[in-house]
Protein backbone atom coordinates (compact mmCIF):
# COMPACT_ATOMS: atom_id res chain seq x y z
CA UNK A 1 0.00 0.00 0.00
CA UNK A 2 1.54 3.27 -1.07
CA UNK A 3 1.24 5.50 2.04
CA UNK A 4 1.19 9.10 3.36
CA UNK A 5 2.28 8.79 6.82
CA UNK A 6 1.14 11.76 8.95
CA UNK A 7 3.35 12.35 12.32
CA UNK A 8 1.33 14.79 14.15
CA UNK A 9 0.24 16.11 17.92
CA UNK A 10 -3.00 17.97 18.41
CA UNK A 11 -1.38 20.94 19.83
CA UNK A 12 0.32 22.16 16.26
CA UNK A 13 -2.15 24.43 14.43
CA UNK A 14 -0.40 23.90 11.61
CA UNK A 15 -0.73 19.81 11.86
CA UNK A 16 -4.42 20.77 11.73
CA UNK A 17 -3.95 22.54 8.71
CA UNK A 18 -2.12 19.94 6.85
CA UNK A 19 -4.77 17.29 8.23
CA UNK A 20 -7.16 19.69 5.76
CA UNK A 21 -5.23 19.48 2.84
CA UNK A 22 -3.60 16.34 3.20
CA UNK A 23 -6.75 14.26 1.56
CA UNK A 24 -7.00 16.01 -1.30
CA UNK A 25 -2.86 15.23 -2.24
CA UNK A 26 -3.62 11.88 -1.18
CA UNK A 27 -6.16 11.06 -3.72
CA UNK A 28 -4.75 12.56 -6.49
CA UNK A 29 -1.94 10.66 -6.33
CA UNK A 30 -3.35 7.56 -5.23
CA UNK A 31 -2.07 7.42 -1.52
CA UNK A 32 -3.34 6.47 1.74
CA UNK A 33 -3.21 8.83 4.45
CA UNK A 34 -1.87 7.09 7.62
CA UNK A 35 -2.26 9.34 10.86
CA UNK A 36 1.12 8.59 13.46
CA UNK A 37 0.58 10.51 16.52
CA UNK A 38 3.44 11.00 18.09
CA UNK A 39 4.50 13.31 21.36
CA UNK A 40 5.75 17.08 19.54
CA UNK A 41 7.38 17.62 23.15
CA UNK A 42 9.32 14.35 22.93
CA UNK A 43 10.59 15.52 19.89
CA UNK A 44 11.61 19.06 21.31
CA UNK A 45 13.00 17.23 24.15
CA UNK A 46 15.09 14.93 21.73
CA UNK A 47 16.51 17.43 19.74
CA UNK A 48 16.75 19.95 22.99
CA UNK A 49 14.83 22.38 21.04
CA UNK A 50 12.27 25.43 22.54
CA UNK A 51 8.62 24.97 20.76
CA UNK A 52 6.83 27.77 19.05
CA UNK A 53 4.55 28.63 22.16
CA UNK A 54 7.74 29.04 24.32
CA UNK A 55 9.22 31.99 22.67
CA UNK A 56 6.51 34.91 22.89
CA UNK A 57 6.85 36.95 19.82
CA UNK A 58 6.75 33.34 18.06
CA UNK A 59 3.94 31.98 19.68
CA UNK A 60 1.84 34.92 18.72
CA UNK A 61 3.37 35.11 14.98
CA UNK A 62 2.80 31.12 14.41
CA UNK A 63 -0.82 32.37 15.30
CA UNK A 64 -1.02 34.81 12.77
CA UNK A 65 0.59 33.00 10.32
CA UNK A 66 -1.36 29.82 10.76
CA UNK A 67 -5.03 31.99 10.39
CA UNK A 68 -3.23 33.60 7.26
CA UNK A 69 -2.85 29.88 5.56
CA UNK A 70 -6.48 28.81 7.14
CA UNK A 71 -8.00 31.68 5.38
CA UNK A 72 -6.44 30.86 2.19
CA UNK A 73 -7.33 27.31 2.39
CA UNK A 74 -10.97 28.14 3.13
CA UNK A 75 -10.63 26.32 6.74
CA UNK A 76 -11.88 27.82 10.22
CA UNK A 77 -9.08 28.28 12.54
CA UNK A 78 -10.03 28.69 16.15
CA UNK A 79 -7.65 28.51 19.34
CA UNK A 80 -9.13 25.84 21.68
CA UNK A 81 -9.60 27.23 25.31
CA UNK A 82 -6.08 26.36 26.89
CA UNK A 83 -2.68 26.66 24.68
CA UNK A 84 -0.42 24.16 25.39
CA UNK A 85 -2.30 21.43 26.40
CA UNK A 86 -1.85 18.20 27.19
CA UNK A 87 -2.60 16.43 24.05
CA UNK A 88 -1.30 12.74 25.37
CA UNK A 89 -4.96 11.02 26.24
CA UNK A 90 -5.86 12.25 22.68
CA UNK A 91 -3.44 10.94 21.38
CA UNK A 92 -3.28 7.80 22.78
CA UNK A 93 -6.71 7.32 21.79
CA UNK A 94 -5.66 7.79 17.76
CA UNK A 95 -3.54 4.76 18.24
CA UNK A 96 -5.74 2.82 19.99
CA UNK A 97 -6.64 -0.58 17.62
CA UNK A 98 -9.90 0.27 15.26
CA UNK A 99 -10.43 0.19 11.38
CA UNK A 100 -7.97 2.76 9.16
CA UNK A 101 -11.42 4.59 8.34
CA UNK A 102 -12.04 4.81 12.38
CA UNK A 103 -9.22 5.99 12.94
CA UNK A 104 -9.17 8.65 10.23
CA UNK A 105 -12.48 9.71 11.51
CA UNK A 106 -11.40 10.02 14.86
CA UNK A 107 -8.16 12.22 13.92
CA UNK A 108 -10.47 14.69 12.27
CA UNK A 109 -13.08 15.03 14.95
CA UNK A 110 -10.18 15.45 17.61
CA UNK A 111 -8.72 18.07 15.05
CA UNK A 112 -12.08 19.65 14.63
CA UNK A 113 -13.09 19.78 18.34
CA UNK A 114 -9.76 21.40 19.17
CA UNK A 115 -9.31 24.07 16.39
CA UNK A 116 -12.16 24.13 13.84
CA UNK A 117 -14.25 26.45 16.11
CA UNK A 118 -15.64 24.57 18.49
CA UNK A 119 -12.95 25.41 21.78
CA UNK A 120 -12.94 22.02 23.10
CA UNK A 121 -9.87 21.12 25.44
CA UNK A 122 -8.79 18.08 24.95
CA UNK A 123 -6.93 18.01 27.54
CA UNK A 124 -10.21 16.26 29.71
CA UNK A 125 -11.13 12.90 29.21
CA UNK A 126 -14.59 14.15 29.07
CA UNK A 127 -14.32 15.80 25.73
CA UNK A 128 -12.38 13.15 24.38
CA UNK A 129 -14.83 10.60 24.88
CA UNK A 130 -17.40 12.67 23.92
CA UNK A 131 -15.78 13.52 20.75
CA UNK A 132 -15.05 9.66 20.07
CA UNK A 133 -18.80 8.66 20.73
CA UNK A 134 -19.74 11.05 18.13
CA UNK A 135 -17.69 9.05 15.88
CA UNK A 136 -19.42 6.29 16.65
CA UNK A 137 -17.15 4.27 18.88
CA UNK A 138 -17.97 3.87 22.68
CA UNK A 139 -16.35 7.06 23.72
CA UNK A 140 -15.70 5.89 27.83
CA UNK A 141 -14.49 2.44 26.80
CA UNK A 142 -11.80 4.11 24.56
CA UNK A 143 -10.95 6.29 26.93
CA UNK A 144 -10.00 3.79 29.88
CA UNK A 145 -8.16 1.64 27.03
CA UNK A 146 -6.42 4.80 26.12
CA UNK A 147 -4.50 5.02 29.47
CA UNK A 148 -3.61 1.65 29.54
CA UNK A 149 0.24 0.39 29.70
CA UNK A 150 -0.20 -0.80 25.81
CA UNK A 151 -2.03 2.15 24.52
CA UNK A 152 1.37 4.26 26.26
CA UNK A 153 3.70 2.09 24.79
CA UNK A 154 2.39 2.61 21.36
CA UNK A 155 2.61 6.34 21.79
CA UNK A 156 5.87 5.69 22.97
CA UNK A 157 6.80 3.43 20.41
CA UNK A 158 5.71 5.93 17.32
CA UNK A 159 6.79 8.59 18.92
CA UNK A 160 10.65 7.01 18.78
CA UNK A 161 10.25 5.76 14.81
CA UNK A 162 9.69 9.27 14.02
CA UNK A 163 12.27 10.96 16.00
CA UNK A 164 14.53 7.55 14.25
CA UNK A 165 13.43 8.78 11.34
CA UNK A 166 15.05 12.31 11.39
CA UNK A 167 11.62 14.05 12.63
CA UNK A 168 12.33 17.56 14.70
CA UNK A 169 9.03 18.71 14.45
CA UNK A 170 5.02 18.33 13.44
CA UNK A 171 3.27 17.50 11.35
CA UNK A 172 6.26 15.45 9.61
CA UNK A 173 4.99 13.59 6.85
CA UNK A 174 7.14 10.56 5.77
CA UNK A 175 6.71 9.36 1.59
CA UNK A 176 8.68 6.71 0.69
CA UNK A 177 11.54 7.32 2.24
CA UNK A 178 11.51 11.16 2.34
CA UNK A 179 10.33 13.43 5.45
CA UNK A 180 8.51 16.66 4.55
CA UNK A 181 7.86 19.00 7.42
CA UNK A 182 5.47 21.43 8.12
CA UNK A 183 2.16 22.56 6.25
CA UNK A 184 4.61 24.64 3.78
CA UNK A 185 6.29 21.73 2.44
CA UNK A 186 3.14 20.26 1.19
CA UNK A 187 4.01 21.44 -2.09
CA UNK A 188 7.42 19.96 -2.00
CA UNK A 189 5.58 16.46 -0.96
CA UNK A 190 3.26 16.32 -3.89
CA UNK A 191 5.78 17.65 -6.48
CA UNK A 192 7.73 14.99 -5.11
CA UNK A 193 4.29 12.74 -5.54
CA UNK A 194 3.68 13.74 -9.44
CA UNK A 195 7.63 12.24 -9.98
CA UNK A 196 9.15 15.61 -9.87
CA UNK A 197 11.90 16.14 -7.02
CA UNK A 198 15.14 17.94 -7.46
CA UNK A 199 16.34 16.40 -4.55
CA UNK A 200 16.80 12.91 -6.46
CA UNK A 201 18.94 14.41 -8.83
CA UNK A 202 21.69 15.90 -5.38
CA UNK A 203 24.68 14.89 -4.34
CA UNK A 204 23.74 14.93 -0.84
CA UNK A 205 27.18 14.11 0.26
CA UNK A 206 28.10 17.63 -0.70
CA UNK A 207 25.61 18.52 1.84
CA UNK A 208 26.16 16.20 4.42
CA UNK A 209 30.03 16.21 4.01
CA UNK A 210 29.95 19.85 4.39
CA UNK A 211 33.04 21.04 6.87
CA UNK A 212 31.48 23.74 9.60
CA UNK A 213 33.70 26.81 9.78
CA UNK A 214 31.91 28.11 12.49
CA UNK A 215 30.25 26.51 15.93
CA UNK A 216 28.56 28.19 18.58
CA UNK A 217 27.80 27.57 22.16
CA UNK A 218 24.47 26.99 23.18
CA UNK A 219 23.16 28.14 26.36
CA UNK B 1 9.07 55.61 1.74
CA UNK B 2 7.41 52.19 1.79
CA UNK B 3 9.48 49.92 2.55
CA UNK B 4 9.94 46.24 2.80
CA UNK B 5 12.71 45.28 5.34
CA UNK B 6 14.82 42.49 5.02
CA UNK B 7 16.48 41.15 8.01
CA UNK B 8 19.26 38.74 6.96
CA UNK B 9 22.41 36.44 8.33
CA UNK B 10 24.35 35.48 4.87
CA UNK B 11 24.57 32.18 6.92
CA UNK B 12 20.67 31.17 5.67
CA UNK B 13 19.57 29.91 2.28
CA UNK B 14 16.30 30.83 3.12
CA UNK B 15 17.58 34.14 3.41
CA UNK B 16 19.29 34.05 -0.10
CA UNK B 17 15.87 32.23 -1.90
CA UNK B 18 13.94 35.42 -0.28
CA UNK B 19 16.46 38.17 -1.44
CA UNK B 20 15.70 36.22 -5.15
CA UNK B 21 12.02 36.30 -5.05
CA UNK B 22 11.53 39.93 -3.01
CA UNK B 23 12.53 42.30 -5.76
CA UNK B 24 9.49 41.03 -7.95
CA UNK B 25 7.09 41.48 -4.90
CA UNK B 26 8.41 45.03 -4.07
CA UNK B 27 8.38 46.57 -7.36
CA UNK B 28 4.43 44.38 -7.77
CA UNK B 29 3.47 46.67 -4.53
CA UNK B 30 5.91 49.93 -5.19
CA UNK B 31 7.42 48.96 -2.29
CA UNK B 32 11.81 49.80 -1.81
CA UNK B 33 13.66 46.69 -0.63
CA UNK B 34 15.85 47.72 2.38
CA UNK B 35 18.14 45.02 3.83
CA UNK B 36 19.30 44.88 7.63
CA UNK B 37 21.67 42.64 8.14
CA UNK B 38 21.40 40.76 11.93
CA UNK B 39 23.14 38.64 13.67
CA UNK B 40 20.73 35.02 13.39
CA UNK B 41 22.96 33.48 16.15
CA UNK B 42 22.23 36.66 18.50
CA UNK B 43 18.59 35.45 17.53
CA UNK B 44 18.99 32.33 18.36
CA UNK B 45 20.86 32.96 21.90
CA UNK B 46 18.22 35.31 23.01
CA UNK B 47 15.61 33.10 22.35
CA UNK B 48 17.65 30.00 23.95
CA UNK B 49 17.03 28.29 20.34
CA UNK B 50 19.05 26.27 18.75
CA UNK B 51 19.64 26.32 14.90
CA UNK B 52 18.61 24.09 12.02
CA UNK B 53 22.42 23.12 11.42
CA UNK B 54 22.66 22.27 14.84
CA UNK B 55 20.62 19.61 14.63
CA UNK B 56 21.98 16.89 12.34
CA UNK B 57 18.51 15.68 10.62
CA UNK B 58 17.36 19.19 10.32
CA UNK B 59 20.45 20.62 8.46
CA UNK B 60 19.78 17.87 5.90
CA UNK B 61 15.85 18.83 5.79
CA UNK B 62 16.72 22.50 5.15
CA UNK B 63 19.19 22.09 2.77
CA UNK B 64 16.97 19.13 0.61
CA UNK B 65 13.77 21.98 1.41
CA UNK B 66 16.25 24.52 0.33
CA UNK B 67 16.95 22.80 -3.10
CA UNK B 68 13.97 21.97 -3.69
CA UNK B 69 12.31 26.20 -3.37
CA UNK B 70 15.43 27.00 -5.58
CA UNK B 71 14.33 24.02 -7.82
CA UNK B 72 10.47 25.81 -8.05
CA UNK B 73 12.08 29.28 -8.19
CA UNK B 74 14.67 28.25 -11.17
CA UNK B 75 17.74 30.24 -8.96
CA UNK B 76 21.01 28.08 -8.48
CA UNK B 77 21.82 26.87 -4.59
CA UNK B 78 25.11 25.37 -4.24
CA UNK B 79 26.36 24.96 -1.11
CA UNK B 80 29.12 27.42 0.38
CA UNK B 81 32.62 25.53 0.99
CA UNK B 82 32.40 25.54 4.50
CA UNK B 83 28.90 25.61 6.72
CA UNK B 84 28.03 27.26 9.07
CA UNK B 85 31.08 29.45 8.99
CA UNK B 86 31.41 33.07 10.28
CA UNK B 87 29.33 35.44 8.32
CA UNK B 88 30.39 38.45 10.75
CA UNK B 89 32.44 40.13 8.37
CA UNK B 90 30.47 40.38 5.43
CA UNK B 91 27.38 41.03 7.14
CA UNK B 92 29.04 44.11 9.16
CA UNK B 93 30.41 45.27 5.50
CA UNK B 94 26.80 45.49 4.35
CA UNK B 95 25.86 47.45 7.55
CA UNK B 96 28.36 50.38 6.11
CA UNK B 97 27.07 53.62 4.97
CA UNK B 98 26.75 53.98 1.57
CA UNK B 99 24.33 54.35 -1.16
CA UNK B 100 21.14 52.55 -1.00
CA UNK B 101 21.86 51.11 -4.28
CA UNK B 102 25.13 50.03 -3.71
CA UNK B 103 23.98 48.37 -0.54
CA UNK B 104 21.44 46.30 -2.43
CA UNK B 105 23.96 44.93 -5.11
CA UNK B 106 26.49 44.37 -2.60
CA UNK B 107 23.90 42.19 -0.90
CA UNK B 108 23.17 40.91 -4.13
CA UNK B 109 26.87 39.78 -4.70
CA UNK B 110 27.68 38.57 -1.23
CA UNK B 111 24.67 36.05 -1.20
CA UNK B 112 25.90 34.91 -4.91
CA UNK B 113 29.12 34.24 -3.72
CA UNK B 114 27.97 32.20 -1.05
CA UNK B 115 24.63 30.29 -2.44
CA UNK B 116 24.42 31.31 -6.51
CA UNK B 117 27.30 28.61 -7.28
CA UNK B 118 30.21 30.24 -6.88
CA UNK B 119 30.84 28.26 -3.54
CA UNK B 120 33.19 31.31 -1.74
CA UNK B 121 33.73 31.54 1.94
CA UNK B 122 32.27 34.81 3.30
CA UNK B 123 34.05 34.16 6.92
CA UNK B 124 37.54 35.22 4.83
CA UNK B 125 37.97 38.92 4.34
CA UNK B 126 39.86 38.65 0.75
CA UNK B 127 36.45 37.19 0.09
CA UNK B 128 34.99 39.77 1.33
CA UNK B 129 36.85 42.66 -0.45
CA UNK B 130 37.21 40.42 -3.63
CA UNK B 131 32.99 40.61 -3.89
CA UNK B 132 32.82 44.54 -2.88
CA UNK B 133 35.53 45.24 -5.78
CA UNK B 134 33.53 43.32 -8.18
CA UNK B 135 30.55 45.66 -7.55
CA UNK B 136 33.01 48.81 -8.05
CA UNK B 137 33.46 49.47 -4.42
CA UNK B 138 36.73 49.98 -3.16
CA UNK B 139 36.74 46.52 -1.11
CA UNK B 140 39.79 46.75 0.45
CA UNK B 141 38.90 49.86 2.55
CA UNK B 142 35.55 48.20 2.87
CA UNK B 143 36.80 45.17 4.56
CA UNK B 144 39.20 47.82 7.14
CA UNK B 145 36.21 49.96 7.25
CA UNK B 146 34.01 47.07 8.02
CA UNK B 147 36.24 46.51 11.67
CA UNK B 148 35.98 49.23 13.01
CA UNK B 149 34.11 50.09 16.48
CA UNK B 150 31.23 52.25 14.44
CA UNK B 151 30.62 49.12 12.14
CA UNK B 152 30.64 46.79 14.72
CA UNK B 153 28.03 49.10 16.81
CA UNK B 154 25.70 49.16 13.44
CA UNK B 155 25.69 45.73 13.68
CA UNK B 156 24.76 44.79 16.92
CA UNK B 157 21.85 48.04 16.90
CA UNK B 158 20.38 46.13 14.35
CA UNK B 159 20.21 42.61 15.33
CA UNK B 160 19.00 44.38 18.83
CA UNK B 161 16.60 46.54 16.70
CA UNK B 162 15.02 42.82 14.91
CA UNK B 163 15.03 41.29 18.59
CA UNK B 164 13.04 43.90 19.51
CA UNK B 165 10.58 44.03 16.58
CA UNK B 166 9.88 40.27 17.39
CA UNK B 167 12.53 38.46 15.08
CA UNK B 168 13.14 34.55 16.08
CA UNK B 169 14.63 34.02 12.71
CA UNK B 170 16.23 34.86 9.21
CA UNK B 171 14.94 36.17 6.91
CA UNK B 172 12.22 37.99 8.49
CA UNK B 173 10.33 40.92 6.68
CA UNK B 174 9.33 43.80 8.53
CA UNK B 175 6.08 45.64 6.63
CA UNK B 176 3.95 47.98 8.11
CA UNK B 177 4.44 46.92 11.83
CA UNK B 178 3.69 43.62 10.70
CA UNK B 179 6.57 41.07 10.68
CA UNK B 180 6.76 37.93 8.42
CA UNK B 181 9.01 34.82 8.75
CA UNK B 182 10.67 32.47 6.31
CA UNK B 183 10.68 32.16 2.49
CA UNK B 184 7.51 30.37 2.90
CA UNK B 185 6.11 33.34 4.28
CA UNK B 186 6.55 35.50 1.47
CA UNK B 187 2.98 34.65 0.24
CA UNK B 188 1.28 36.12 3.75
CA UNK B 189 3.74 38.99 2.46
CA UNK B 190 2.12 39.81 -0.38
CA UNK B 191 -1.60 38.74 0.01
CA UNK B 192 -1.07 41.73 2.85
CA UNK B 193 0.98 44.19 0.84
CA UNK B 194 -2.70 43.83 -1.66
CA UNK B 195 -4.71 44.14 0.95
CA UNK B 196 -5.83 40.92 1.89
CA UNK B 197 -4.75 39.88 5.50
CA UNK B 198 -7.32 38.60 7.75
CA UNK B 199 -5.00 38.93 10.68
CA UNK B 200 -6.73 42.62 10.44
CA UNK B 201 -9.86 41.06 11.08
CA UNK B 202 -8.42 39.03 14.11
CA UNK B 203 -9.20 39.59 17.49
CA UNK B 204 -5.15 39.03 18.81
CA UNK B 205 -6.26 39.15 22.51
CA UNK B 206 -8.28 35.80 22.09
CA UNK B 207 -4.17 34.60 21.09
CA UNK B 208 -2.33 36.56 23.27
CA UNK B 209 -4.13 36.02 26.35
CA UNK B 210 -4.95 32.54 25.60
CA UNK B 211 -4.15 30.57 29.00
CA UNK B 212 -1.68 27.95 28.79
CA UNK B 213 -2.71 24.82 30.51
CA UNK B 214 0.61 22.99 30.09
CA UNK B 215 4.07 23.90 30.60
CA UNK B 216 7.04 21.82 29.47
CA UNK B 217 10.64 21.90 31.24
CA UNK B 218 13.35 22.53 28.94
CA UNK B 219 16.00 20.65 29.31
Amino acid sequence: MLLIRFAFDFLSPYAYLAWQALPAIAERHGRTLQPMPVVFAALLGANGQKGPAEIPSKRIYVFKDATRTAHVLGVPLVPPPLHPFNPILALRACGLPMLDTQRNALVSALFDACWGGARRDLADPSVVADVASSIGLDGTARVTEASTEAAKARLRAQTDEALKLGAFGVPTMFVDGEMFWGYDSLGHLERRLGGIDPVDQLDLSVWSGLPAGATRRVK
